[in-house]
């Protein structure tokens, strides 16, 4: 038998514990896909008298993260601690201890990802990540190696399961946001405090990390636009299905002439885009390759053992670079500096709602806007919708942001505007 | 500058060009991801003076491919001349001259793969197969890496595209089989003789292959049960529309207990199904695993450059593995022997439609038979057909695939039954 590869594991909440469940119910399997068992040796945990519903051997757990990071003997650190600050702390002392590391932490890879694979260049570690976004599909491996050959120039992700969740139930059973957001709390779909889903920074940092990994190059979380869905109302939901669109809290990363734009946004999809039918807590990445065309990736996007998958898939890709003798040699610098689009460069469709006051020649002023900053319509709806407002629904063509900013500047400042209700991105057609 | 990686490649057809292509255009790519330069040295054709749309210099092209497999200066041998017995005699040359083998002949690895990577092990050397199964979808890695924590049972593909554009085009135009087929071949997505494509063959030994890796197992292409879709009626599509489901060619694989059972056959599956959605020529792989639950791959199962995406990735695999001395370690040996599923063992739902005579207590006859074989039916919708015949058109609950034969046995020798129409597979639910 060969020498195990040891593994120090620091966090046991809902990852760790789908950690510590997989590699034992798979351990043959491990074995023989490794040539030489897996053994978590330490699990750092806060309390070590804390009840948990997983059996651990009580010389396992420690609450002393020092006893994983200096132990000579473990060769791989899991993080499922979570945070940012102490984890890369922790991470960075691993690496320097020359221990291969896997996280599960989005926010940690997404903040700190570049210097933390110098770091592992350096050292000559492995540094793998693929649980931090889209949980259980392995997208990031799918980018680096399944479609290494390609030159990927767009990105879009349902990324987050909580907000997919709400707007899956809106749509299905014309609820509020607030009872959906309630009722995705009971159910655990929803944190106490959702506002990092629901604001999009949660996808924001996901689409940082595939877009990085997409266009090769380094990602700041301050380059993603980002808009969340708190202000979505069922009212738009209902426009927007009886214009045949699915409305999704969609990350697009693209790349044109090598210059890039990442957003995360509610944006409208046509009902037969392959994203519109992903549905509930589900995630999934479409991506479209200048060779490979369009392609999918679909899965669950969090849970305990999913999510451990992609954690433990990690750790059996270092296990089995350190059997080869091959570890810190995946690391993959990033070929191109950042060069992002202005608003002059970033084209797109919208769709508004708006309230116009109900005067002769209110129609023929705003779309008069849209004509003069060149942006041309594609539908126009108007309904009356009390005695001296009417509502006015339309979609553009394809136009620049620069252009879209002046229009909602000139809004601002038009009289017969009673407001503005909604305004959202349209993906997927010319 | 590293050594160059020096590439011969057997085959110039639409795969082969692709290749050509993909390495010219993605050239400095490459080079930064392997850290030296992708040559294709030589390529063996039939005729050096075919005309081409590609420009080939002329002292790349030979038509002795023992230029190929005798030059020591190669590096890697692909494989994209496509055909059994000839291949494998290069293929297993190239191997025993140590040189690697990327390949996207998916009866070839059906009919031979386990021998072949028997013989890859021997003489330490890589053998890459991506393109082999799902045109640009990277399933294969995904299968063998991204979900290697996990344990796979059960895998549903839509694997082959013609099959699946003229079931989409019956579908959405309500054309018959027939017609579809003549437009399939004038787009090009239909051979000029279909049958391969159309019984199932193709699909059948993609999911060999699949199965065999998803379960950790040698399959033969023997132990896939398979049926084709060329007696499928507009009329059956037309009943499973109505009854909320979707008519396509699914492989399915399965296993149960460390029990195998792999089929291709015309499947109905509810609209709900991520699978259902996939139309035209696209190409899908849905997988279970224990850990993970469902997750879905999605793009182009055919094509020039898409599957050139598979190859070259393949290629880059091994370039990298040359440049970190590691080649041919990736070799997985089968877990398990293979065991598969007796008749009893497999359970399933079925779809029928049948000319029932209009006698009194046909109805009864017909149903007490699956009574008496332990079936029970979900759906029964009877309607009268002409004079003395009725349509009778039922789903089934879930029973063993013995009970059905035993039905279907008795039906044989029914007198009120006229004809079975039709009998299909029901996939994805309880």
């Amino acid at each position: 038998m060969n020498k195990p590869i040891v593994i120090g594991m620091i966090g046991l909440g809902t990852v760790g514990s789908g950690v510590m469940r997989l590699i034992a119910r798979n351990a043959e399997q491990f074995l023989h896909k490794v040539g030489a068992p897996l053994v978590i040796k330490h699990v750092a945990v806060q309390s070590k008298e804390k009840e948990r519903d997983l059996e651990v051997a009580p010389q396992v757990l420690t609450d002393n993260v020092e006893d994983i990071l200096n132990d000579p003997e473990i060769d791989i650190v899991v993080e499922v601690m979570g945070g940012i600050e102490q984890a890369k702390q922790y991470v960075t002392k691993a690496l320097q201890n020359k221990k291969h590391v896997i996280t599960a932490n989005k926010d940690l890879i997404a903040l700190h990802g570049a210097e933390l694979a110098q770091l592992a260049n350096e050292y000559e570690c492995d540094l793998f990540y693929e649980a931090s976004v889209g949980g259980g599909i392995p997208i990031i491996r799918s980018l680096t190696h399944g479609l290494a050959s390609d030159e990927i120039n767009r990105v879009v992700g349902i990324v987050n399961g909580t907000t997919n969740y709400i707007l899956t139930k809106m749509s299905q059973n014309h609820e509020d946001f607030g009872d959906v957001l309630q009722d995705a709390k009971a159910k655990g779909f929803a944190e106490s405090d959702p506002s990092s889903d629901i604001d999009g920074l949660d996808a924001a940092r996901k689409m940082a990390i595939l877009s990085g990994l997409a266009f090769s190059t380094n990602i700041d979380l301050s380059d993603v636009h980002v808009k969340g869905i708190r202000h979505v109302s069922l009212e738009d939901i209902k426009y927007i299905q009886n214009l045949g669109y699915t409305l999704k809290l969609l990350g697009i990363g693209d790349r044109k002439h090598q210059k890039i734009e990442i957003s995360v946004e509610p944006t409208l999809l046509p009902n037969s885009h392959p994203l519109a039918s992903v549905h509930n807590e589900f995630n999934a990445v479409y991506l479209y390759g200048e060779a490979v065309g369009e392609t999918m990736f679909y899965g669950p996007g969090a849970g305990s053992l999913p999510t451990a998958t992609a954690v433990v898939s990690d750790v059996l890709e270092a296990a089995k670079n350190l059997r080869l003798g091959t570890t810190g040699r995946s690391y993959i610098t990033p070929q191109y500096g950042k060069d992002l689009k202005s608003n002059a460069e970033m084209d797109r469709k919208y769709f508004f709602r708006i309230l116009v006051k109900d005067k002769p020649g209110a129609l023929a002023q705003i779309t008069s806007i849209f004509a003069k900053h060149g942006i041309s319509l594609e539908r126009i709806l108007q309904q009356p919708k009390s005695k001296s407002v009417a509502e006015v629904v339309l979609i553009t063509y394809r136009s620049s942001y620069e252009n879209y900013e002046e229009v909602f500047n000139e809004f601002e400042q038009l009289d017969v505007i009673d407001s503005i209700l909604s305004s959202y991105r349209v993906e997927g057609e010319e």
